[in-house]
Parts: structure tokens; C-alpha cells; sequence
């Protein structure tokens, strides 16, 4: 294992506390109990917005906070959900008293701590609701899961609810977006290499020279099938058919494309992937009118892609169009 | 070799035109010959700027298309520079009557074939200037090299020419801007794996498994030590000591340190770097007044970083502020 790292077990603290040295007008870094809030500190009137899970798929969700989108994130171990401590701490945070919003991915550990966590802030008063992502059509139930995995999708929850939060949508108003988003939003992953998790020292799985998975999760759980490396035209068709059929998307639909990096891809690749899927959707006519291409939720170092597509109607896009200021998505601001 | 690709002849040409495809309110491909430029074409009366050079760093250069930055850029084959007619096209997309500054790389073909591309120009009667940056102070001379390897201190020239562009100086102006941060920035990059030329099929050079290059150039050319993998502080104090004695930063300065990823290593290892880098500054009394940390200019999926330090005055980081919107930089608008 070579790593840009010291004691595996300082990474992620390490880390974080770079990410705020670097961005002091975005973010604010508490360090223990560890998360990432907004440098002005929760806006008064505004429903909080909260979101978090393990490290190592940065930028998630750090690199998300501020105006426009998440009020706090709270990063866990590498690849491990956190305590409800720090949820409960970036939940106050967030309160701006008008209730928080937790946005968690569907993943057993991070459902349980964010539902801890929210029962300890109700007892202080602060009313949350939370919404879980599950967006990924690969597998029912998966090594961390009951059920569907929260991936790609989870970026775009938190930047459109984050923008009715924005516009002053109510508690209520801001989950009934977050679960518009949810429901209209499907994903699915390829990888091409494992990532090595710095305190396991040794690859999480294992993949022929000539090998790829379809289906991967996010911290590499198993996908659905493994087949020969192939054109990367016939990978984008087999990650984007089952998510158009998933999703039931019909000829005259709107959708944006999203071509996401698993960390260790090269942007060009993405673009090829971009350039096909797009001409698929063309050819179903269907119409991409907004999209979004880069490494936005990863696994460390993986080699990999996944494709994610959102049914947009004309209040999503709106929203999706709202000024961001956050470190890793940037506009209008 | 695994990768998100169809032919390998084709991956230039499909990225490219995957990205115009995502961002056509930002830039326009034009596809024969080869060069991207700004959605909205030349600006009238202001100064032109143009990059490029070989495929595979992306988002160098096309990705810095867009107000506030390059008017055009032109991506050759990977890691081969582009040959003097799609410069000159780019060139003549990119004037706007005021002239047109070359921002080149310092390698043996980009500097022969924008000079070509530059006589080319100047009789059709545009006016060109240009501008060699040489900022990597890993060796002298290399392989595509006579003297320094032009590598991270490019996105910056890139931001702050294009800023003074913006601004309304004059071609002299301009090129005087692009000059002085060509003298103040100093660069060096580390490989922790090698990264494979698609066309090439294998990698470009070969690291034991415990071993790690310093010095390292972005098409992998050989640095000037090979040593055993070491912890992230130490590998961030020999990439940023040479930079700060080659630059002679003295206590009471202010800089830009920019940490660059070279494409496969993980968003959180480049703040353990930034990390450790800000605090040898502090310790150096020199301020670190702005920062760039990311994926920049890369080297396909190789693992690895580079430091970058820019000595900034007021007048450079009022440059460096000034709004941008290109695909990859994005902020005030």
C-alpha cells in the first residue's frame, strides 16, 4: 500500500483539518466530536440541512457545505458510519430554528446512528426529519444494506434540497423536494480496481487483470456480475439501460446526466463515458438538460464510473440552477 | 490495461467531444481541426488567450476555457503536443483585435509548434505573444525537456493572465502579468504508481511496490531520487523545501499554495498534504493567503501530488480573485 497518508488512523482527521485550513470562508472544522459546518454558523430561519457517513468518498459530503447546500457533514472513519455524538452536534449546528433535515444514505450503520442521533436532538428541542437515499438499482441488499445503497444520487439530493432550504421552504417543504429527488433519481457503478482502505493495508477485493465489476458499491461491496474489460461504450449501455428501465424514463423526459469518477479515473475517460451516454439518450429521445461530470462521491483510489440520471421537471431545475457556494461544486456565487 | 475507453486512437477525440457536449454554455469544440473555445466566440477588444498541449492532463487546458481565463485551448494527442495548425486556428478563434498571448509549457514540441503556429498567425496579421513556463524544480532538462518542465505553476499563469485580460490590459500588459508569476512560481511532483499511455497499453515506467519517485514529471519522465515509500509529512517536506529555496520565500511573504493531485490519488490525501504544507509554512513565518487544492493537471490515473508555490502581491492576488467560470474554476459568477 503507498499512500499520501501518516498513521492510517490520523487520515482522516488529518485531512479534514487540511480541508479547513484551506477553505476558512467556506467551512468551519469542529474537531472533536468531529464535523464540518458552515464558517458563518447556522443561518437564523433557515431548516438546517445535515448529512454525513464514512470517510473516503470525498468530496462527500464536506465538500458540500455551505450556502446553497449542506449546513454541516459529518465524516466518519474511513468507509464507517459515525456516531450519533457528532451527528447530534453537527445537527445543533445546523439549527437555525426552523428544524434540521438529515439527509442519510441508505447504508444500516448510517441509518441507525443518524436515527440515534435525531431522537437525542429532539430531546433538545430541535425538530428533525430525515430522508434516506437509495438510489442505486444495482442489488437489493448488499454487504452494509438492507435494501438499496444510497450512491450518486445523495450529491443531488443535497444540492436541491439544499436550495429550497435556501429559498425558505419549511421543514416539510424541504423533505417533500429531498424525496422528490429521491424517488425520480437512479444510479448504478462499474469498477475497473479496488481501493485499499489505509487501516486495512491490503486491497477489498480482488479483480482479474482483465476483469471489471458491474454493480459496484461505493466501499466496494460486490456488485451483480463480473465480465471481461470492455469498450467503454458497451460499459456505459450496461450501467445506463437498467437505470432508464429502473426509473421508467420515457421518450420527451427531461433528465440530468450525471457521469460521476470513483476517485482514480481519469477526467478524460469520464468525458468518453459522457459522450456516449448521452448520444443513448438522444437516440431514446430523451433530453439531458442539465448534467454534471467529475469525481463528486468516490472510494478512495478506485478506477471506476458510475451513472446516475435524475427525472427534472421544471421546479428541480430551478432549483438544481440555484447559486451553490460550497468547495466542490461552485456557481453563481 | 483497464480503462474507460473505446479505441485508444479515439479517447482524445471522444473526450473532447463529450466535454463540449456537457458544457456548451461555457465552450465550443471545434473538431477538425482539434481545439476548444469559448462559447461565445473571441471578445471583441480584449486580449486573447491560448494554451494546450498533450491530452491527458486534464482539466489543463480545456477545462480553463471560459470568462476570466482562456479563450481557447488545444489538446494534442495524449501526451503529444499538438501540431501547429490546430494552434493557429485556435489562435485566430481566440482574437479578438488586441493580440493574442500563447501561454506554453516547456517542452521541446509545444514550445517548436506554437512558434510555428505563432509566424503562422502573425502573417495573417494577428499580432502574437508568448510566454514559457518553467516552473517544476525537480531538474534541469528532462526527457521532452531542454531546461525546467513547465507543470502546476500553468493553471496559475492560466487564472491570473486571463484575469488581466478580462481586466482590459493591453497585449504588453498581459504578457508582463503572465511573466511575473512566471517568475515567482516554483513547482515539484511525487509518483506513488506510474500511469499508462492508452496507445502505449503498459505503464509508462515501473515503481517496486515499497518505492516511490521524487521529481517526478507529469508524462512520468524520471525525477532525480527514487526512495522508499515514507509518511506524508516527510514526502510533503521534500517536495516543499526545494520549491521554497529555488523561490527564496523569506519569513513575512504571503504565497498561493496550490497541492495538486496527479489524477489517481484520493481528495483526502491531498489535505494531509495541505495539511503538513501550510503548517512548514506557518512555522517558516510565511503566509499562506490563497490556496488551490485538487485535481488541476494530472497525469491520467497516476498516484502521486505536486506543491506549488506562488509568491503573491497585491496586485496578483487581486488577479487571482477576479471572477471566473470555466468548467474547472469556477467562482464570482
Amino acid at each position: 500500500m503507498k499512500k499520501l497518508i501518516n498513521d492510517p488512523q490520523d487520515v482522516v482527521s488529518e485531512s479534514v483539518r487540511g480541508f479547513g485550513l484551506a477553505h476558512p470562508d467556506i467551512v468551519k472544522v469542529s474537531e472533536d466530536p468531529l464535523f464540518v459546518s458552515r464558517a458563518g454558523g447556522a443561518v437564523a430561519g433557515k431548516v438546517g440541512l445535515v448529512s454525513g457517513g464514512g470517510s473516503g468518498h470525498e468530496p462527500l459530503h464536506a465538500g458540500y457545505v455551505g450556502q446553497g447546500m449542506l449546513d454541516a457533514a459529518v465524516p466518519g472513519a474511513m468507509f464507517t458510519s459515525p456516531t450519533p455524538e457528532p451527528i447530534l452536534e453537527a445537527t445543533k449546528a445546523a439549527d437555525g430554528g426552523a428544524g434540521v433535515l438529515h439527509i442519510v444514505k441508505n447504508y444500516t450503520g448510517d441509518v441507525l446512528n443518524f436515527e440515534t442521533a435525531a431522537e437525542l436532538a429532539e430531546a433538545e428541542d430541535i425538530t428533525v426529519r430525515s430522508v434516506v437515499v437509495a438510489d442505486d438499482v444495482a442489488v437489493e441488499d448488499s454487504t452494509f444494506t438492507a435494501g438499496r445503497r444510497g450512491v450518486g444520487g445523495t450529491v443531488l439530493v443535497e444540492k436541491i434540497a439544499g436550495a429550497a432550504a435556501e429559498r425558505g421552504d419549511d421543514l416539510d417543504g424541504v423533505a417533500a423536494v429531498a424525496e422528490q429527488v429521491i424517488e425520480n433519481v437512479r444510479s448504478m457503478g462499474v469498477a475497473l480496481t479496488a481501493c485499499t482502505v489505509p487501516h486495512a493495508g491490503e486491497p477489498s477485493f480482488d479483480l482479474a487483470e482483465d476483469e471489471i465489476e458491474m454493480g459496484i458499491g461505493i466501499h466496494g461491496e460486490p456488485g451483480f456480475e463480473r465480465i471481461p474489460a470492455a469498450p467503454a461504450d458497451e460499459i456505459t449501455e450496461r450501467l445506463l439501460n437498467p437505470v432508464l428501465e429502473d426509473l421508467l424514463v420515457s421518450a420527451g423526459e427531461k433528465v440530468l446526466l450525471f457521469v460521476n469518477g470513483m476517485g482514480g479515473t481519469p477526467l478524460s475517460e469520464l468525458y468518453v463515458v459522457y459522450n456516449h451516454a448521452k448520444d443513448v439518450l438522444d437516440s431514446r429521445g430523451v433530453e439531458v438538460t442539465r448534467n454534471l461530470v467529475g469525481n463528486y462521491i468516490t472510494s478512495l483510489e478506485m478506477q471506476g464510473a458510475s451513472i446516475t440520471v435524475l427525472r427534472l421537471d421544471e421546479a428541480l431545475t430551478e432549483l438544481w440552477d440555484a447559486p451553490v457556494n460550497t468547495v466542490a461544486l461552485r456557481r453563481g456565487l
